[in-house]
């Protein structure tokens, strides 16, 4: 695409009320507006990097069988009646009114806003699951929350309204429900893996679902707002809340490494919930013999949006941000400087080969050109100018070292 | 995909409540699941034929410069006071408190839900432009509306909650935004050509944004809500609010054809707005003499959700629902017969040409095998059994007669 014609342009300054890295450079770079505390338009920049990253989530909650589907954000009172879920926490460990968007239409009916949708999969569930044939059942959908948080802040970290991947699966037996879970858990260590990150899984509490204990999958990042505690030679890791009381000592696992603290950030969690919401919804099933049992359920939750400011948080320099390949918003940036002849033929060949461009074909100076670039932020320049005839001059966002190569040689060292 | 794992079955029945075709056939089929009147989950079935609907449009989009984000759905009051929009359209021809869901926060703050995204661009564009180079901006998402219809009814025709791709344009001047409107227009004839529709695209009144007449895209259908007037031999037409008074005779323009009326569910409309929301919310931009000018400004719109119940009007007989090639949920059903050897390897290898295959692989009565088939519409049917040997039978979902072909040509019909 063309930077001339990219909406919008860079920005210089910060926001002014800006704190977190991830908000400054965001939204210098044209990647996010804030419309409202913690309520952010992605921009084209933004968007093209949460497709990315919802592109190599879809693909890992595929090959575990995920079916994707849409479910609505307008969820009608009866629904979070069943559960005691709309009520105040105040009066219920579950109660979730002081977060979650409660309102009545003109009409007078009572309505919440999508908070989170186990209570949506349940009343699926209980109009389409007969028997035992008809599960286990894995679906998934990215969709919009929103949460009234008290403190709406770090940029996209903590949103009002955010996006989520939430997958949710149904089951026979607490057997089924717990090998399910572990095979999400392998798929959310692959996505995490694939994005880049620095992570642990870390143990935390089950709460009033199950005794069982739920995972946490926390970016090491030292500007988190999350304390994990975890192994450092093996996978040992719990959250500060189960750690809380313990000492700092030898792995309780693996008896060799030594336990580390860490901040960090929170990206994705999941959960084995058991039987607790089928019983409340009364979503049953018919076993071989005929017996109607609750079906088995878990929740497994990824937030892209919190995703794209983590990636942010964890690489970037004074310049800007520094996106990794897969899931930069473009793969090359194309810097056409004065006197440059083959800019548009470059442009053209790289397209040609099915490969992202950011061609820079705007009347400015070469010193605003890599500013812009170095914030933006994407990990190949490729530099046409007088200077370099025929061939193009390739640098990695991270490295000093420009390097003059044929186009050739670029389309190869990209693909 | 195994059909065998496809959530959810089919259903023999359709709700009693059901009404219009749409309705019926994709609650029956597992496309669709209604949570409260006027708001449906797209199950994984309907969510794989939004998407093909939404790739399509995101095409033609993109061809004319359209840049993809995403805006936020909870808006604050204050945005919508500015053009007066938040009001009663008992004070103000605008005012659209009825249908748009307006709520107080437990902190007191006010807000609307996403009745559509015109004063959100707005916001983003007088943060974002200074000078006349900063336009033309053309950007569109894809995302959630709210409207408290008093009458939710039609299936996914008229929702509480829909999907909608919303385009808007911001231009230097009336000439520019013309233009682009024109353009519009002829992309948006390209979708609905695409989609498979006979579709008019007639006038409608401007309101009270512009003396320019807008435009809607009426595809033809019997059991539409709307009335439309079109002229047999050229491409004028007229909704019937702007039609109203006048002879159904000669047409106005050609001379040559007849007026018809005609039944038609309308699938998109676009809009040239003239600057009526820059003057409200104060959007201008330097001309290049220095001096503040309003921006010039139009929307357009096309529901996927609408658009997903218009195909199944258009397109079904009294078995089920017949989808066009380009937005069938899936490109092949694959159908295993009692004694069939061959049902795996034919699976594996369409999948490996990158066809899409629904393979039904489960232990139940060829009848109902056909029955569902028919229900869901894929438009090619491929049937091993014990007398196909290694070869496949191939049925057009709209065809009588079987063929009994080579998996090789079965491909090549394919591709």
């Amino acid at each position: 695409m063309l930077q001339s014609k990219l909406f919008p342009k860079t920005k210089r300054e910060a926001p002014k009320e800006a704190e977190s890295i991830n908000h400054k450079l965001l939204v210098r770079g044209g990647f996010i507006d804030q419309l409202m505390a913690g309520s952010w338009t992605l921009l084209p920049l933004g968007w093209r990097v949460v497709q990315k990253i919802n592109q190599i989530i879809r693909e890992e909650m595929d090959a575990i069988g995920g079916q994707e589907m849409l479910m609505p954000l307008l969820h009608p009172r009866s629904i979070w009646g069943e559960t005691g879920r709309w009520g105040s926490a105040k009066d219920n460990p579950l109660g979730a009114q002081e977060v979650m968007y409660q309102f009545k239409d003109i009409r007078g009916k009572e309505y919440a806003l999508s908070f989170t949708h186990e209570e949506i999969v349940m009343d699926l569930l209980r109009k389409n699951i007969k028997s035992y044939q008809d599960l286990p059942v894995y679906v998934y959908h990215f969709s919009t929350k929103f949460r009234n948080e008290p403190r709406a802040r770090s940029g996209v970290l903590r949103g009002r309204e955010f996006m989520m991947k939430d997958l949710y699966s149904a089951h026979v037996s607490e057997k089924d429900m717990m090998e399910y879970y572990e095979k999400v858990k392998v798929a959310y260590a692959k996505i995490f893996k694939r994005l880049g990150f620095n992570f642990r899984i870390t143990e935390a509490s089950g709460g009033v679902f199950t005794t069982n204990r739920t995972h946490e999958f926390q970016v090491l990042c030292d500007t988190g707002e999350d304390t994990i505690f975890y192994c450092d030679k093996c996978d040992w890791g719990e959250n500060k809340e189960i750690f809380q009381g313990k000492e700092k000592g030898v792995c309780p696992k693996c008896k060799k490494g030594k336990i580390v603290k860490a901040k960090s950030i929170e990206v994705g969690n999941i959960f084995p919930l058991g039987t607790w919401y089928a019983e409340r919804m009364r979503v049953y099933y018919a076993d071989k013999n005929g017996m109607k049992k609750p079906v088995w359920f878990g929740s497994y939750g990824i937030g892209p949006t919190r995703v794209l400011g983590t990636l942010v948080e964890v690489s970037h320099d004074e310049k800007g941000i520094i996106w990794f390949p897969q899931v930069a918003p473009f793969a090359v940036h194309l810097i056409e400087l004065p006197g440059a002849k083959n800019a548009k033929s470059v442009y053209d060949i790289l397209k040609g080969e099915g490969i992202d461009v950011l061609w820079d074909d705007r009347e400015v100076g070469a010193g605003e050109k890599f500013a812009d670039a170095d914030l933006i932020g994407i990990p190949v320049r490729l530099v046409v100018s007088r200077e370099t005839g025929d061939k193009v001059e390739w640098k990695n966002r991270t490295s000093g070292k420009p390097e003059l190569i044929s186009l050739e040689d670029s389309i190869n060292k990209l693909s």
